[in-house]
C-alpha cells in the first residue's frame, strides 16, 4: 500500500522525508519519490525501485535543498511500476504537486474530462487526475480547489498536496485511506502512519473522512467538507516504532486479517456500479464466454484454494466445467487446453513461478488468460490476456489472509458477470448476490470483533499434533485454506477431508482428543455434515464446529464448541467462514510461540519451481 | 474367491463337506452347495447365502446322506450370485456333478457350441459349462472325458468332479487355481486349501498345473495332461488352523499383497486376446466413445486414486478432459454431467453407499454409466450400464491392496480400449504397452521377492509421527494411495503432496528427521524431483527415495535410502510403485503392533454415507 509522507518547518525536507519512507518500507512498495519546494519552483524527483536508489539520486535529500515538501513509495494499481507512474504527480501547470493513497475508482471519467479539454497527461495513474483536476480548478486558492477536487472523487484517497503559489502550506485530504498529521516544534508532518513521524513528534491526530487539513510551520487547520474549520483531538503515541510498523498490532498476519474488511471492500466496491458488475479494462465478450468448453483455474497454495471455492460456484451459477490444477503439475501434463478453454490463473505476487509457467503453457495451446493478481506490473500481470486486480495493497506476512479474501471476492465477481453473459443466473438470484457481496465487507468486521472467543477455543486445542479440517463443497474448500494455514504457521499436521471421504480410511487417525474441525455453512448438507460429526464423535474426536447463525444451536447438539458467524448467501459464505479458521491458526501459533510472520522454510512468493 | 472340498470314504460325506467349507468362508462368498451321491443318484442342494442356511437345509448334513461328496462356496464372477448360480453344477443328463475355482476365460464359445447343439444350460455360470461338455465327451470314462474338457477350457480352473455311474471316485484337475489332496485313513480329500481338511489329515499333496487326479477311498492317482500316472510328493502341513486360513500368513492383508501377480493376471489375461484388449458384453461403440465431451471418475478411497491415475493417463492418451470426483461430494454438487459425458465409478465391494447413489445421480441425468467392480451381482454392478469385474477374488484385509491393483489395470485397458476406437494412440505406442502390461505380473513378483529391503526401511521409520510422500503426475497419485495405506494401518499422519506443491505452505512442517518419501518414476520429471527432494533435504527431512531401475543410481546421490523397482512403459509404472508403498505400510503397522486386517474406526465397504 503507498505511504505519504509530508514536512514543513525550518529544516531542510528532503532527508526528513526520505527517513520517513523508510520508515513505511514496510507496507511494500516498488517506487518511490520526494516533491520538495526549492525557492522557487517545485522539484520531483522519482524512481522505481527501491528507496536506496532515490536516496542516492538525492545524496541523502542533500541534492534538493528546500523547507517544504512530500513524499511517497508508491505500490502499484493503476499502472505498472515505473518512474513514470511513481509519486509525486505535477500538474501539467507544473504548480501543484500530489502524492495519493487509495484508488480513485472514477478517474476514467475524469480523465477523459479533462483529456478532452485539452489536459495532457503524462502518466498511467488515477494519481494524475488528482493533480490534473487541482490544476483545473485552481484559482489562486488551494484549499478551494481541493475542496471542489475531492467532491468530485469517487473511491478512496489519502492526498498531500504542495502548492508552488503558496509554499507556506501543505495540504491534506482522506476517505477511507488512513492520514495522521503530526505536530512539531515549529514544524507539522502529514503521513500514512505515525511510523513516519514518530521519531520527530508523538503528538498526531487522525484526519476523518472528508476532512480537509491546512498545515503550516506554525499550525494545523483542520476542515469539514464544506471548509468549516472543526476542532481536532490530539493523541500522544505511546508505540514504539517496531509495533507502529504493523499498526500497533504484534504480528503482520494480524494486521492483515484486520484489515481484510478494507481490502475487501476496496477490491469489490470500483468494480459494482449501480448493482451491476462492471470490470473496465476486459475483453471477454459474451460470444466468447458462450463458446467457452470449459473453465481451468490454475494456481498455487492459498490461490488453488480459491480455485477449489471458485469450481463449485461457476459449475453451480455458470453450468461449464471448471477444472483446478495445481500450477506446478498443470506445466508439465500435458494439459488439455485450447482457444475453447480459459485459464484463469491466481497468484497473489503474479511472479509465482509455477503459475507463471502454466500461464505461458496455456497460451502456447491456444487458451485465452486470465490473470487475478493482487500485483501491478508483475510478469503474471503483464504476460495475460486480461488481468484483474484484487486491491489488497501488499501483504507482508508469508501465511495470506486479504490477498486470499481479495481472490476470493473476485471469482465471485468473476462468475457474476459470466453469469450475466451468458444468462445462468436469474436476475433475482444476481440481485441477491450481489446485494449480499456488498454487506460482505461489515460482516468480515462483525466476526473480526468476536475474536476472543476463538482466542479462547485456539487456547484449548493449541496443543493437540493432528488436526482435522472437514466439510462438504465450498465448505470443503474452506477446509483446505484452514488446515493449511494452521500448518504453515502453528507446524501442526492438519489436513483437510470431505466429510463424506474421512471415513474411507482417515478416519482410522481419529482417537480420543483428536480436534476435528467441522464446518456446517450449508443449510442443505447440515443434516450430512451432522451425520459426519456424529461418526467421528463416537471415535473419540473433540469437535469444534463452525456454522451460520441459523444452525449455531443445532450444531451445538452435537460439536464440543461452536463458533457462529453471519448468515449470507450461500455462495458467498466462504468469505466469511474463512476468517475464524484465520484467526484460529493465527492464535494457535501465538499460543505455541512461533513465528508467526516468517514460517521456517517458507518464502513469501514462490519465485522458484 | 470360490472355495472347494471333496471328500471319499465311509462316513457320512455331507457333514464333513459343510465342516470344511466353513473352514472357507473366510475366503469370502455369496453362495454354498454341495453334491453327494445317495446311493443312486447326484443329489445337489445349494443356496444363496451364509452357509448357515445350506447347513439348516442340510439339518446339519443329516439329510443328506451318502459317503462321496462335493461342496462349494462361490464368490461370484459370472452370473450375479443366486441359488440356480450356485455350485455344484449338474451336467443335464444329471450324471456328473462339478465345482470349479476359478475363471473359464472361454466359455461363451463353448457354451455356443453346445447350445448348438442342443445342450440346455440352467445357470449363466462359466462353470456349468464345463459340467454340459464333460457330459458331452462321456463315453463311460470320466477320466478320459475330464482330459478331453481340460483340454478344450482356456483360463484357470480348480475343478472337483462327480459321477453317478461311478461313485467310487472323484476327479480333480487344476490350472493357476489351488487345489490339495489330502490323505486320510480309508478316505481321501481334494480342497481350495488345507484349512478345510487339516481337522481330519495333516498329510497332503499339491496338485500341480495340467494334472488331473482321481481319488478313490483308499488310494489317489494323479495323472498328467497325456493320463500318464506321476508320483506326487505327500507334505505334512505344520500349520495351525488360523494361520492357514491366511495361506501361512500373519495377515489377511499381507496374503492379498503377496496375491497380487496372481491377481493382475487373472483380471488381464481374458482380456487381452492376439495383443488386442477386448471386453465381451461391452456396449460402447467407436461412435459413443468419439462423441464423448468429458469423462468422469467417481469413487471413493483409494478407489477415487485410482481414478487419479486414470485421470493422468487417459488426459495423455485420448485427449479428452477427465474428471475425478469423489463420490461423497458428486452427489450433492448438482454436478455437469448429460449424455456426452461417460460417469465411469469404481468400487471393489460395488456396494460404496456414495458410489452407489453418485452413479444413480449420473444416470438421472443422462450419462451412460461404466462400473468397475469387484463383486459380482453387486448393486452398483447391476445398475450401471455396462460393468466391467476386476477379478482380485474376494478381499478380506480392510486397507485395499490387490483390489485397487486390478482396479488400475483395467483402468489401463478401457484406455487403450478407447484410444483404439479414438485413434489416439500410435499403434506401435498400443503395441508397447500391451506387451509390457503382460509383463505386470512377473514384475510384481520380482518387486515382492525383494521385500526384505523393505521391511528394513519399515523398522527404520516406524517410529516418525509425520510422514509426506511427494511426487509428481502419476507419481502423485501413488503418493496419495501410499500415504492412505499407511494412516490406515499404522495410523500414522501422513499425507500426499504433488512435488511441487509441497513449498506453498506445507514445507513449514518438515523438520529434522520428518520421513518424506519421495517417488521418481517418470524420467522426464526426474530432475525436478531431484529439485523437490533437495528443498527437504535441506529443512532436514530423511528422504526414502522410490525410483525405476535406471535412475536409482542417480537417486541415491540425493536421498538417504532408495527402492528401485523395475522399469516398465511409463503408464504402467503406478502397477509397479504401489507394491512398495503397500509393503512399507505394511510393515510400519506391524512394527508399531497394529491391528492390520481390522484397524480401528474402519469399515471394509462402507454401505453407510
Amino acid at each position: 500500500m503507498c505511504g505519504i509522507v509530508g514536512y514543513i518547518g525550518k529544516e531542510e525536507a528532503a532527508p526528513i522525508l526520505l527517513d520517513g519512507l523508510s520508515k513505511l518500507e514496510y507496507r511494500g512498495y516498488d517506487s518511490a519519490g520526494v516533491a520538495v519546494f526549492t525557492g522557487k519552483e517545485l522539484k520531483v524527483i522519482k524512481s522505481k525501485g527501491r528507496l536506496k536508489l532515490l536516496s542516492d539520486m538525492l545524496d541523502g535529500g542533500r541534492a534538493l535543498p528546500g523547507t517544504v515538501g512530500l513524499g511517497h513509495t508508491r505500490w502499484a494499481t493503476h499502472g505498472e511500476p515505473s518512474d513514470l507512474n511513481a509519486h509525486p504527480h505535477l500538474s501539467h501547470s507544473g504548480k501543484i504537486a500530489v502524492v495519493h493513497n487509495g484508488i480513485i475508482e472514477n478517474y476514467m471519467r475524469l480523465k477523459e474530462m479533462l483529456l478532452a479539454k485539452g489536459v495532457t497527461f503524462r502518466s498511467d495513474t488515477d494519481t494524475e487526475v488528482v493533480a490534473q483536476l487541482l490544476d483545473y480548478f485552481y484559482e489562486g486558492d488551494i484549499l478551494k480547489a481541493v475542496a471542489k477536487t475531492v467532491d468530485r472523487l469517487e473511491g478512496s484517497y489519502a492526498l498531500g498536496i504542495v502548492c508552488s503559489d503558496c509554499p507556506d502550506r501543505l495540504v491534506a485530504a482522506r476517505k477511507d485511506a488512513p492520514l495522521i498529521l503530526g505536530y512539531g516544534k515549529s514544524c507539522n508532518f502529514m503521513a500514512s502512519d505515525v511510523t513516519a513521524v514518530i521519531r520527530y513528534t508523538k503528538d498526531v491526530c487522525y484526519l476523518d473522512d472528508g476532512e480537509i487539513a491546512v498545515l503550516k510551520e506554525g499550525e494545523i487547520t483542520v476542515y469539514n467538507s464544506i471548509l468549516t474549520p472543526v476542532e481536532k483531538q490530539r493523541s500522544r503515541v505511546d508505540w514504539e516504532i517496531s509495533a507502529a510498523e504493523k499498526g500497533g498490532y504484534e504480528h503482520f498476519m494480524f494486521k492483515e486479517i484486520m484489515e481484510q474488511p478494507k481490502a475487501v471492500r476496496d477490491t469489490l466496491s470500483p468494480r459494482i456500479k449501480n448493482g451491476r458488475v462492471v470490470f473496465e479494462n476486459l475483453s471477454l465478450t459474451e460470444e466468447y464466454v458462450r463458446s467457452l468448453n470449459r473453465i481451468l483455474i490454475v494456481a498455487c497454495g492459498s490461490s488453488y484454494h480459491v480455485g477449489m471455492n471458485a469450481k463449485y460456484i461457476m459449475e453451480k451459477l455458470l453450468r461449464k466445467p471448471v477444472e483446478v490444477v495445481l500450477a506446478s503439475e498443470f506445466r508439465y501434463c500435458d494439459p488439455i487446453v485450447d482457444e475453447s478453454s480459459l485459464v484463469i490463473v491466481i497468484s497473489q505476487s503474479g511472479e509465482t513461478a509455477d503459475t507463471l509457467a502454466a500461464l505461458r503453457e496455456a497460451k502456447r495451446r491456444g487458451a485465452r488468460t486470465l490473470a487475478v493478481v493482487n500485483v501491478v506490473g508483475s510478469s503474471i500481470a503483464k504476460e495475460a490476456n486480461d488481468v484483474i486486480y484484487t486491491w489488497a495493497g501488499p501483504e507482508i506476512a508469508v501465511a495470506t489472509t486479504k490477498a486470499y479474501s481479495t481472490q476470493l471476492v473476485i471469482l465471485y465477481l468473476i462468475t457474476l458477470r459470466f453469469g450475466e453473459l451468458l444468462g445462468t443466473i436469474a436476475p433475482e438470484e444476481y440481485d441477491a448476490i450481489v446485494a449480499e457481496l456488498q454487506r460482505i465487507p461489515s460482516k468480515i468486521e462483525e466476526i473480526l470483533e468476536h475474536r476472543e472467543k476463538i482466542q479462547y477455543y485456539a487456547s484449548i486445542y493449541f496443543n493437540n499434533s493432528s488436526i482435522f479440517f472437514i466439510g462438504r463443497n465450498l465448505d470443503y474448500a474452506i477446509c483446505m485454506e484452514g488446515s493449511l494455514k494452521l500448518k504453515e504457521i502453528s507446524y501442526i499436521h492438519s489436513e483437510a477431508y470431505a466429510a463424506g471421504e474421512l471415513k474411507h480410511g482417515t478416519i482410522s487417525l481419529i482417537e480420543d482428543g483428536t480436534l476435528v474441525v467441522a464446518m456446517a455453512n450449508h443449510g442443505r448438507l447440515f443434516d450430512k455434515m451432522v451425520s459426519n460429526i456424529k461418526e467421528v464423535k463416537a471415535r473419540g474426536a473433540d469437535v469444534l464446529g463452525l456454522t451460520g447463525a441459523k444452525h449455531a444451536r443445532a450444531l451445538e447438539q452435537v460439536a464440543d464448541n461452536v463458533i457462529s458467524i453471519p448468515e449470507t448467501h450461500e455462495i458467498l459464505m466462504p468469505s466469511l467462514a474463512v476468517i475464524p479458521l484465520q484467526l484460529f491458526s493465527y492464535y494457535v501459533a501465538l499460543q505455541r510461540g512461533c513465528d508467526i510472520d516468517k514460517p521456517r522454510n517458507l518464502a513469501k512468493s514462490v519465485t522458484v519451481e
